[in-house]
């Protein structure tokens, strides 16, 4: 099931949503994931169960619609006056959030219970706006820019596989890398 | 808590783990996820609970344990005579397998409460294992090889980000082009 979205900000539906999540995230923080129950959370967040019930589900919807807001990118990608420094600050800074421990149980969090990879799509829809962002500043600049999909496929990606399956081989110098892939080996011909 | 290893294959250690994986699946198959318990299952598989929560510490354990095993490979990838064609059939039968609804749930089941990284881990080496294969019969060969590396950045990585994180953008032509990308972009001057 996906959480339903606000119906508008500001309504009864965005304070629910707003109490509940702050209510989880103090929990987590005072006891961890253990013993967490959705009657915990919504004594908290003062709300009935069944309002919880209601538009998650179950407390395993609601970890990952949390982990998926704390995942949400705080404002724009820095803009330091070229696509390549560009692209290679926002790898890096990727790369540091999603492979902290904080970070991977966010992913976890997001991936788990998720049939419909609703949560995992959101994820992904957060990088690709930053991306997004960078490759338009870049194309304004009259600069060559690689395809969205290059991006994805050959520096989100890689990062992410290594984050989830291959813990130990990251370094900052290897977001960097991939970056630089990107401008030897796919960039289009002028 | 990562699952001990069999003490030796045949012993008592080893038909513990294999009538425990058993009564998983069959389990899992009967009832799905919903309501399975250790003590049921140490029930079906004829032990006692304290033995199962010993080796495997809880429930999320035990089923990343039994999905990382569901993924290992049956035997040796196919041999079709040169390495594209042999990584293009790898690389299609991979996305088909992990793409699965079946697939994604074991990947997830792997993911989630391995905080040690150590089932998804096993998860890399079995990929890592087979183009190991690959790449070393191409050399046999006397064919060009790309770095394992590559093949795991670029072609790996790629597949499982969009099975993850964007659902709806697989099909066997992405596999066979991640494969094409790499002998077009990434081999090795001769």
């Amino acid at each position: 099931m996906t959480p339903r979205p606000a119906a508008r900000p500001g309504g009864r539906s965005a304070r629910v949503q707003q109490s509940v999540h702050e209510a989880v995230r103090a929990l987590l923080e005072e006891r961890g994931r253990d013993g967490l129950t959705v009657p915990l959370v919504a004594a908290r967040a003062g709300v009935t169960p069944s309002t919880v019930y209601r538009r998650w589900g179950d407390l395993q919807e609601l970890l990952g619609d949390v982990a998926v807001e704390r995942l949400r990118p705080e404002g724009e990608p820095a803009d330091l006056g070229g696509l390549r420094e560009d692209l290679e600050h926002w790898a890096v800074a990727f790369l540091e959030e999603m492979s902290s421990t904080a970070g991977r149980s966010y992913i976890r969090d997001a991936l788990a219970g998720d049939p419909d990879g609703a949560n995992a799509g959101r994820c992904s829809a957060y990088a690709v706006e930053q991306i997004e962002t960078l490759l338009a500043r870049a194309e304004g600049r009259g600069e060559a820019v690689p395809a969205l999909d290059v991006v994805l496929d050959h520096v989100v990606a890689p990062m992410m596989y290594r984050i989830l399956f291959r813990p130990g081989l990251l370094d900052p110098q290897y977001a960097r890398d991939l970056v630089l892939t990107v401008f030897y080996r796919f960039m289009p011909l002028p």
